[in-house]
């Protein structure tokens, strides 16, 4: 199985996700000023979700780095990690139309923990069939860890959106800043 | 003919169908969980959905892999194929607006009808212009079984869901099966 | 200037225009035989169009094949190409959802005289700063006998359907026979 | 990171948002030439917007050229520029459909502006991190420049709005004109 054709794939259903995104802030209707605020929680949406998926995008990728080998597992687990990823616009949408409502940003945080688990099973499906040096080891142990925390973080913004949504806000913010810069020990483990 | 261009064309097309049928998934009005619930048979069309472009993309790249060079028959052969396979958002969209009522369902299974045709047709057409190895022979003939099977499940499915859709969805469901890990053959055919 | 990322822009851009035509096939209200009939026109005026831009894509891909190095010239003469086809999936929605009505064929044929013009342009840019052999002077020679029959079938095409939008429809058919099969001289000449 | 796949996501997301902004034209009910006429604003919109998104990508290539080492500083300022870009369908979409309004004016030229700001940052990024020949800095301080007149007067265009809103659309006119031809020097420095 080839490489390359995976990541291409993965590559447009990555670009197309977090474009067509947009197509949710819908055009409102007149050319005041007073149009464009209730699009204000649609956008703050809009910008988590793009930081979102482009995280994933960049893991993703540092990840895909390491695979030698395309297998069946890798291919599905690949492919419930788009599915996952691909509900993104939808619930993202759901959350700004409605102002970050409870229920909404409970959905949102579902998606994310799905999300989680099957970027999570993509690794340890690659790790099995991987060989690998001490160094990636180590670079996929963080990796772990970090999935482990996003996780926790994840499901505990679930319940905590009930008594206020912001202390789940502050938790999807948290693991944004945990994943925002990939890791660089697959990288140098992959030079060496 | 460059192969490369044929697949990069290819893998867009079907990132761009299986990533745009989300967009059928309307956004509801209100934050209460009971509107989400009109939204459950979508959902799942939109999954059963996935899962079958998921399968072509990956037997379609298994396929275009043993060709060795591209013919004004496989460029037409492989549009007919994704004209086929992009009117699946459509056919998707009315079949989980309409919570799988009979009509839909029966359109559903003459468009997989239709995209088993144009893969068969895709396949011969490879198969007639691609020097093969005995090997390789062996992973297309078993290709070619498991499209028989497929179109004759297919085929079954449009009167069956006459009587009960379900019968419809078990023989989606097993067809999905069948394909959902891609022939080894083809790529042990290839390696050699 | 590096032609494979202009392939790969190129590709995008036709993969998308090509599928999200199918999103102006919309989902009917109710599961009956009844609300699919006043898709028929739809239908056809999409199968019309993904045939067209999927001539364009083949014969887009050869012709790009000759290029050596991609001038300012070839990028925009290529963008304008990819912005009359991007209005294809606009053009083929309003002819659909008006039963092929005199105005909206007639847009219809202006639109693809646009696409053939800015077609014939981006061949002739390539034509003068390519060098080239004999045989693809001749296989150039010949799309641009190709081009100038389109041309005047397009522009007979736009009086022609005040008189009956069935004689441009069968202009347009005329057409299409004369494109679909990519020109092989040009894959001759660069093989050589 | 590999710099490929950089290119083919960033190659991705430009061909959407060039290509979904053509979804902002919605299609008139009726044949009548008389629906068509509220919609040249619209198109007038779009087309000026394809420019400007055809000229970020064509220099976004150029610039991307010369890196050789993908950051994550890069990634993210790349990640930057493409959710500006990510917005101009909805800018354009806006401002069409209320026939270049001042405000729909102004929000345009802020967009263009974050857009100029995020292209430039993303320029300093790869500057910062890349090693660069005399030719290659002088293509790059040229570019700067460049970068400054557009930032200069897109920021006119806001306050400039107010009194004509054409005087903007002349701004808009005269940056486009100075992009359009992507800078050749850093091509050269590049060959050599």
């Amino acid at each position: 199985m080839n490489k390359t054709r995976l990541e291409a794939f993965s590559d447009g259903v990555f670009a197309i996700i977090i474009t067509i995104m947009v197509l949710e802030i819908r055009i409102p209707t007149g050319a005041g000023w007073d149009v464009l605020q209730p699009l204000i929680p649609t956008i703050i949406s809009y910008i988590l979700s793009f930081i979102f998926v482009g995280i994933y995008w960049g893991n993703h990728h540092h990840m895909l780095h390491a695979v030698k080998k395309v297998s069946s597992g890798i291919i599905w687990a690949n492919m419930s990690l788009l599915f996952c990823l691909s509900l993104i616009p939808f619930a993202t949408g759901w959350m700004g139309e409605n102002h970050f409502a409870t229920n909404t940003v409970i959905v949102y945080s579902i998606l994310l923990l799905l999300c989680g688990i099957t970027y999570t099973i993509l690794q340890l499906t690659i790790q099995r069939c991987t060989p690998m040096s001490p160094k990636m080891k180590i670079a996929f142990s963080n990796m772990r860890k970090k999935g482990i925390i996003s996780v926790i973080c994840y499901s505990s913004a679930i319940p905590l959106a009930y008594i206020n949504t912001i202390i789940s806000g502050l938790l999807f913010f948290l693991v944004s800043i945990i994943w925002i810069i990939p890791d660089k020990g697959i990288e140098h483990a992959i030079e060496e």
